[in-house]
């Protein structure tokens, strides 16, 4: 390939053009019509393309223009994304031609065929996608091909080091650094941000990053955003951890992983669930952010991700199997998943639920203070120094005393506070109870949808804010949740989404669920 | 859905803008990133939205501009396909959403899963298809899942019958209606624009529509083009075959199972091989042309797209199964697909090949003759006055005496003659043998992307033309083939690409494979 360019004409050449349209993970470039190299060398609509200059290569999906405004003859346009990643001025010339299909499409092919991928084809595609070489219809046909015929474990743990070597690795100066993940699917769930600083008021590194919620409500970067800056530079990032040793930072910065990212980016909105994809994805995050001791929870429900007791156990082997063989120190709790864990959904009301418990408000919403408290607990016990079962009673000590309290704050102050409002989005309405009973089930899809629908999490106030939860008894008329949104739109399809389906199921005493606890 | 509308806030109305960019499949919408709207309801870039006007709707995924002169604030800006699907004028109001995900993206998880889909699932997910609530990838899981898992026998005959009925129709008023296919994946092989005159001068209808080369250096639409106007509209194809029986155009203006054409435009450039998909496609648009008897090619090599005898087999009681299902009067031929049929590759040079068999050239190609004549002899036997056996003869007799050219004539009068040019490409290169010997294998991929790389089918005169074909005694420096092209860049591309591999295998005679003919 490279030898061929010196063989290209010189009309291949055009003039950088940065076009102003965002085109999110895709990099899409602009040809005019009547761009002679476009006439020349047959591109159509849609082909990919490779832009080269200065040494440097990005790949992107032609759209072909019309408009000199967008861009003229002589020129190339790129979209946003790929401009940044081309890293040059406008102006500047760029030579141009048809992008080869990304070998690794071979690999992808025979995956599909039902073959086994070994780790050297498992790098190669996730090398091509982080080089933007993968169309996001390719990504699609990678995903569904892995979540289909399946991923062994061993394809799994080849995936897993694909990822992590295909990008940054963090390294911290301490023998023992702490993680937790919880496989998600749980609206409220924000135990994290209470986690952190019981730990690290224990004395043990912590520093954790987080995503931005992608199709959920929040995310913990979306909630600790309320309360404190949270896209940190690498070198802020470990600022922050020295001086508090501990962080809750969004890790998109940071390039962990960086082809996880862009699988996500598809997987989602698809929808699909591949389990061998979620198990790399995660492990690939934490060991590429210097993760040594990890805690995994699985809530299992049956609005929940993972919706059966087996199924949690299969996973819980898997993680099991991967940890040993990936060098990180491991432990899986299977937890309830019946209903939403605390009262609010939605950056500020989630973070106001975290406040509340931290700062061991009466108030504060017992489940998601429970659960905290256990899973830092399990943590705890990491440390060699403390004894199997005192990791609860340590947690509690911490946080009942105001240690964890404080060292949040600690770790706002350090990251940069950001003026922490309480006050909900002014838009409210209230569901209601329809009729006498128990509350029987709540769903935690619907929640989390009429939550996303209310404009969380790109509205930091709007979401829902639970009143009941299982096991209450009402009485018709009762308040069941409100729901907090912006903007008038956003308020009335929520509210027509909780109209139509409130989530909620009423019933009687009987038909509440037996709640099972960590395991 | 429909009435959640009434609710909503005017500022949800936006300026309709066409923007002209050429986004292929894709329907693609552009929001400023001040617009109130967009801010409002959280749309994210790369979302798919509604846009609704005057009662249509087109879906369209969001890219989100910076730049006035693409959209501004108030307006909502349309690329070219999703323009001109919704027939409105610019400056007119639409009304803008989120886009639910397609609904019947749920059975394509299950089809993920394993599970099978019944005919009500495939008429569900062809029309979201068409009704462009599709995105690219989740086209692209559609087809993955349905090769990877595999599609059964019944599955097929849903789909197909699905693709059918989310299309338009075509009825002759004739009792049969002749018809022809290739299964493809051999350059040169243009039987069709012989047999289709031989058919018709005997008396039988052969409506001929093909589509253009999507991956192929030619399409029979793109070799007829050279010749005559192929882009008829419906009324204009009528006409021509009430005036001579049969015609010779391109499929894409009659919306005949328009979602095969959406997924193959995702399909092709993913380079997956679905025989599932294959099969609707192929029947889908045959009984949507109104087509009754139907002859298949099967080609069976090494390099073609069937590549072993036992899965042609396998592939003929599959068409067999269909065929008599979908009341379609189906025989399927197995042919030698070992090299390329004919001497030329590319519309102009394939152009020429066929018009010296119908004009008894003695320089005529003889394997392009044979095949044709085999094949329209299957097609005569369909009608019930042939006596089996006897079509071979009846085809000769037609092409020898001039009949046939006579009504390939007829065909390019009545659908408008272009001014035929057969002088091929100016820029013109030999690839020689480089040692004495046998020609003992020609590799069709090798060849057709050869002939692409020189502009095929963008430039009608650009292509290869083949010197010696199999079992050919060659010397040292004997031409083996000639590449054509129009532009530097090209000519250059497409022979370093010969010269890296020419795509042919000079040996010794006992090497040469032994050919198989039509079954």
């Amino acid at each position: 390939m490279i030898e061929d360019m010196s063989k290209k004409s010189p009309n291949s050449m055009l003039k950088l053009r940065r076009v102003a349209i965002d085109t999110y993970h895709e990099n899409v470039a602009y040809l005019h019509r009547n761009c002679s190299l476009y006439r020349a060398e047959g591109f159509q609509a849609l082909s990919k393309i490779s832009i080269m200059a200065n040494g440097s290569r990005v790949h992107a999906v032609l759209n072909v223009v019309d408009d000199e405004h967008i861009v003229s003859e002589g020129e190339l346009g790129l979209a946003e994304q790929a401009f940044a990643q081309l890293d040059m001025e406008e102006g500047q010339l760029v030579r141009v031609e048809h992008a080869e299909p990304p070998a690794s499409m071979d690999a992808v092919r025979r995956k599909i065929d039902g073959q086994r991928l070994r780790l050297e084809e498992f790098q190669q595609i996730t090398q091509d996608i982080i080089d933007n070489r993968y169309s996001k219809m390719e990504m699609a046909a990678f995903l569904v091909s892995c979540a289909q015929g399946g991923l062994d474990r061993e394809e799994i743990l080849h995936l897993t080091r694909a990822m992590i070597d295909t990008g940054e690795q963090v390294h911290w100066d301490a023998p023992l650094v702490a993680d937790k993940h919880c496989i998600g699917g749980i609206p409220g769930n924000r135990t994290t941000m209470i986690i952190v600083p019981i730990i690290a008021a224990h004395g043990l590194l912590m520093p954790k990053t987080s995503s931005r919620a992608i199709t959920s409500p929040a995310g913990t970067a979306d909630t600790m955003s309320v309360l404190a800056e949270v896209d940190l530079t690498p070198q802020k990032m470990h600022k922050v951890v020295s001086k508090t040793q501990a962080c809750l930072a969004w890790g998109g910065r940071a390039r962990l992983a960086p082809a996880d990212d862009i699988l996500i980016s598809v997987e989602r909105p698809l929808g699909i669930d591949s389990e061998g994809q979620m198990l790399a994805s995660i492990l690939s995050k934490k060991l590429a952010a210097g993760s040594t001791h990890l805690l995994i929870d699985i809530p299992v429900g049956l609005t929940a991700k993972v919706r059966h007791m087996n199924q949690a156990l299969r996973l819980r082997k898997m993680f099991e199997y991967l940890g040993d063989r990936l060098g990180i120190h491991l432990e899986v709790v299977i937890t309830d998943g019946g209903q939403p864990i605390g009262n609010g959904i939605g950056p500020q009301l989630e973070a106001r639920d975290v406040m509340q418990v931290l700062e061991n408000d009466p108030d504060a919403p017992a489940d998601l203070r429970q659960k905290a408290l256990r899973l830092a607990g399990r943590i705890l016990e990491f440390d060699p120094d403390v004894r199997g079962g005192q990791g609860y009673a340590i947690a509690r000590d911490i946080l009942e005393d105001g240690r964890a309290l404080k060292k949040m704050k600690a770790i706002i102050e350090a990251q940069g506070a950001v003026d922490a409002d309480f006050t909900p989005a002014k838009r409210m309405t209230e569901i209601c109870a329809a009729s006498d009973g128990v509350i029987t089930s709540i769903d935690n899809y619907q929640m989390a949808k009429i939550a996303r629908r209310a404009g969380a999490p790109m509205d930091q106030r709007a979401g829902v804010d639970l009143v009941k939860k299982l096991g209450a008894h009402v009485k018709k008329g009762d308040v069941l949740y409100r729901i907090y949104a912006e903007f008038p739109a956003d308020f009335k399809f929520a509210t027509s989404l909780a109209e139509e389906n409130s989530g909620y199921t009423i019933g009687s005493e009987d038909e509440v669920p037996q709640f099972y606890m960590e395991i």
